[in-house]
């Protein structure tokens, strides 16, 4: 009876659901609500289209306060031979809005005419004298909105699928409508299932999943124009989980079935849709999500189907398989088009590999430089969410593309507005905390900063190919123990940059609280049983270590755990205060951060190195005056190990 | 006390606003609410930067089902030396998700290892055997997801200011959150006034307005983020105004006084702010819109402001009021930045005027033809809600400017995203009632059809220029009687383009119903007392008149109303039925909608040219759908007075 398939290609999984659905009767608008016409209405989804019952305005009407006349009355007057009318006979008073009397056919504004008590002698009171005296003619229909002019009845005022804005509503109210047949908001049930979850706000032991994709479908779900309905966490019960998805499916027009993240719980899941229904996809080559489950669920009243969407556990799936599968499903059953994602072509940063079989959806962070739009990839990982809050938008690799280069073009589907893009500030390079209490403070001044965080080497490349506003950097030259400019001079020879002081920092060795190994020194590392965690190749923070090192006569190899690569200083403190590593050498800040023991070892300088292209112009100038603000400053200072009295000092300016 | 200004720059106007709202203390969040962490949460805003509470994951967790290991224990593994390790003592099975034994360091996944009961005898169940080979070696915190590796606890979340998105709630709750702090939603009181206002649903008479910009301003606030309160229409009464203004100002943190369409009643609302509080700017400069009110009411309790808008009673002017000053303040007090509509260089199709001094937001239509934006001007009449829904966005002719020329580079605030105006036909030429039924037949498949009435001439010359994809025509060859092949010779010489027959249509007289004044031919409308009312100049239509006019040998000037022009058969069906005209030309379907007489002359064909460049690719494909579509051939029928046995037909392919 199911159509059991593995992996199969994202285009044909749509297919087959798409006819599925258009068997069971379920390939269009789920049904039709008549609602009032006011503000409620806002977002609703118009079942047919709006054919103006009244024409508006309904009536000829004054366009400006004045007097309505006949426009052949005025005819021949000019400044030097006024016409004059009398009121009542040839003139009437009437305020915008008002309908022209019957005999009228033009308006003229009471600031064009003289008021007259009688022939020579001005009226007492402008808008109710005896005769008007006028000094240029009027043609038929001048200051008069006639019936119709914005809409003539049976016009089409909006189609059918119109998603209603607020004007919306207004030209519904203008053409006669006072109720509007709406299409009905999909149900739609969300069932968490697994026995690791915990409902949030729970307290949490290792082991323990916080159970939240649910509240992000549900979310989803809302914001398309559905109504969600999330359910209590189920365990990970077959005949528990049977019976809730029987219950929804009655109940609902759609079941969202959220697998536990463990690879065998889909299976589970598959199970259960085979049990109660069809199961017709199981496994879709999209990456991340490919564990999608598609399939309809037979009624408990033996009549019709309820569709199923079996949701993987990572939290990256879940979403992007909600935007795959639910939003273009509740697009269709509400009679709108699906949304339409804004897809630019982008620059990638760096090398992307990718299954030549599958979809591939990765998430970047995107910036303007210059005229070329950027995409930075961000971790590949389906457990972190934050990579897609973090995202600007996802780049799509498709099915027979096994990779693209740095600097190849990429489709992307943006998340941001352009507008939103041009006020982001793009840093690539090195990391350091201060960066995260920056980006705060440039939100509040209507910038964004995304930073990449490759290292300072890999700052001046992005710098080096333009792709970056600024990179930030703490490059120490072991010949003269001065910081970046050698550095500068090597890989941005030919680049115009100004190098401007940040901060001033102390690294140290981050180690547990109470240091219980006493590791005092880098010769320390080398004891046996000192597990070292390192950063990674280019950044700073290894460079200033095997300066140290050298200078010191210790061979890398003698310290255990040289090889094991972080990205961030958080990064090395977490590995740190997790017990994955005994030291690392990193920054005060982290440690105070993970509460770990910090032991200062080095002062170094930090700098910003903005190419001269970048200086002027307004997308720089709230860090210009952050760098100045007493209070940003103070901020700055306050995270332990820094010091700010340099900041925006310039220490060099290749020009 | 109060600054009275007339018509100050909008710039100027902004800032006066925003001082006052400094000094009252009124320039930043209201407020802060605690909620709890769910769906609900979506859309509001952040008021404090959310830092990590929890480390997601929180501790070390199995990326694989597996086992979990020390990477240690697998040196040397081989594929022809594989490593045996005791199940218990050195490896322990996992499911995804479970947390690493506290003496583990790696995973094995499941499918990479030999499940043994004893050395050389495969295990009776493959996820509990004694012993597990392995060959290959694995290096530490390989396959797991090491604590911190999303969020690393004290790291920033996300800002404040953020408007959460589905996937934000995810990882506040990763991130361990279960309430959060955001800003209080502005409570905004709008209320209409006017005595000639009827709210929606009452019968109207003439001079009655049908209330409906309160509905308006409340739907856009609600969109924006405020809680809109619409009060009952307010009567024109000075006392009975200035005491709902007052209740509303104790209650609400902003009132919308919505004046009626009357010129002078805005006067009033700026006497009812005068009298409550301070006046700051009564008129700003932009176009259309000009009456604003911007205020501060006094609080009852003698504590504070609660600031007032007065929004002009022009449908147009009070929505754009809406975006132009509701909109930023609700982003200021709720935290927010303000929306960044997104701004393009566009192509104007046709000459503006704007008068130098205002700000001047004209309404277009867009289009993206082959590689150029284009915007063409909707008409400028404030009271026209229709150009509003009908618009794609807003071009902006800025203080300073006085007019722009057709083939101008204009700034446009998009309404629409890239995406849909891909998906944008952009007609220009001839108007056809059909139009209005195919528009509804496409955007069912995707497309929308974007029409500008021009006439069939100014269609040519659009198609000329590349402007646009198709343009409807009907322009009759005096010279051999034939349809449109004569004027695509003479305004297309170069352009390669096909003309494909669309509708057969009759072209007769529109005369009030039972034809009261028995007009039956051309000549009848030189008779004395016959008001005619015209298309414009290049309209088919009127070719086709001043040909007959010229075969009958009748003077043009015989005609009264000759001169009276309309840009649409339905504008002159409209003028016709309202009694400003006795008679038009038209199409039968005109008469029909408008319940008007109709006596057939002429049967006209009428053809859509479409340039080579765009007969292939997708755009145009479901409009081909359609022409072949017998259920939209049938819906076409059965409008008055068109046949389309020709629909589809290729009357001429110039390539």
């Amino acid at each position: 009876m199911s159509v059991y398939l593995k992996d199969i290609p994202l285009a044909q999984a749509q297919l087959v659901f798409r006819a599925a659905l258009q068997e069971a009767g379920l390939a269009g608008i789920l049904g039709v609500e008549t609602i009032p016409l006011d503000e409620q209405a806002l977002g609703r989804v118009l079942a047919e289209p709006a054919w103006a019952r009244l024409s508006s305005p309904h009536y000829h009407a004054a366009a400006m306060d004045g007097f309505a006349l006949r426009a052949e009355d005025t005819r021949g007057a000019q400044p030097a031979a006024p016409v004059t009318l009398a009121v009542d006979e040839q003139a009437a008073y009437v305020d915008t809005g008002d309908p022209l009397p019957d005999w009228a056919n033009a308006v003229v504004p009471i600031e064009l005419v003289e008021p007259l008590d009688e022939p020579g002698r001005v009226a007492a009171d402008p808008r109710h004298p005896h005769f008007i005296q006028l000094r240029s003619a009027l043609t038929p229909w001048n200051h008069v909105r006639p019936m119709g002019e914005d809409i003539v009845a049976t016009q089409l005022v909006l189609p059918a699928g119109q998603v209603l804005r607020p004007v919306d509503l207004g030209a519904l109210a203008a053409s006669g409508f006072t109720r509007l047949q709406v299409s009905r908001r999909p149900r739609v049930a969300v069932i968490p299932t697994g026995t690791e979850l915990v409902p949030i706000g729970a307290p949490v032991k290792p082991g323990d999943i916080i159970e939240y994709n649910a509240m992000v479908l549900a979310a989803q779900v809302n914001a398309w124009g559905g109504a969600a309905n999330r359910v209590p966490i189920v365990p990970d019960d077959f005949n528990l989980i049977c019976s809730q998805v029987r219950q929804a499916a009655d109940s609902h027009d759609l079941v969202l079935l959220n697998a536990g993240s463990s690879a065998g719980s889909e299976d589970f899941s598959a199970r259960v849709v085979e049990q109660l229904g069809k199961l017709l996809v199981h496994g879709v080559a999209v990456r991340p999500g490919h564990p999608v489950i598609l399939g309809l669920l037979a009624r408990g009243s033996g009549q019709g189907w309820t569709p199923v969407i079996g949701v993987p556990g990572y939290p990256v799936s879940a979403a992007l398989t909600g935007e795959i599968f639910v939003e273009p499903l509740l697009a269709l059953w509400s009679g709108r088009p699906p949304l339409q994602p804004h897809v630019v072509a982008a620059r990638l940063t760096r090398k992307l590999t990718s299954p030549a079989g599958d979809d591939d959806f990765v998430r970047v962070v995107a910036g303007q430089v210059g005229d070329r739009l950027l995409a930075a990839p961000l971790t590949r990982g389906a457990g972190v969410i934050t990579s897609l809050v973090r995202a600007d938008g996802i780049a799509i690799l498709p099915r027979g593309v096994q990779g693209l280069d740095a600097g190849a073009s990429v489709q992307v589907r943006l998340y941001r507005s352009s507008a939103e893009l041009e006020r982001t500030i793009f840093a690539i390079g090195s990391h350091d905390m201060t960066l995260d209490l920056l980006a705060q403070h440039l939100s509040e001044r209507g910038r964004r900063l995304v930073s990449a965080n490759v290292g300072s080497q890999g700052g001046l490349v992005a710098l080096r190919r333009a792709e970056a506003h600024l990179a930030g950097c703490h490059l120490l030259d072991p010949a003269t123990g001065e910081y970046n400019l050698a550095a500068v001079r090597d890989y941005l020879p030919e680049v115009p940059v100004r190098v401007i002081a940040w901060v001033d920092r102390i690294q140290g060795l981050l180690t547990r609280r109470g240091n219980p190994l006493q590791v005092k020194t880098l010769a320390d590392l080398t004891r046996p049983g000192i597990r070292f965690v390192n950063r990674q190749r280019g950044a700073g923070t290894r460079i200033l270590l095997d300066y140290h090192l050298a200078q010191l006569g210790i061979d890398p190899v003698q310290l255990a755990g040289y090889e094991q690569e972080e990205y961030t200083h958080l990064a090395v403190a977490a590995a740190v205060a997790s017990g994955r590593a005994d030291a690392g050498l990193g920054i005060a800040a982290a440690a105070q951060a993970l509460d770990l023991e910090f032991i200062p070892l080095y002062q170094e300088r930090y700098d910003l190195i903005v190419p001269v292209a970048h200086l002027a112009g307004p997308l720089l100038d709230p860090l210009w005056d952050l760098m100045a603000d007493a209070r940003f400053r103070q901020a700055v200072a306050s995270l332990a190990g820094y010091q700010v009295d340099r900041m925006g000092t310039i220490i060099l300016d290749q020009s």
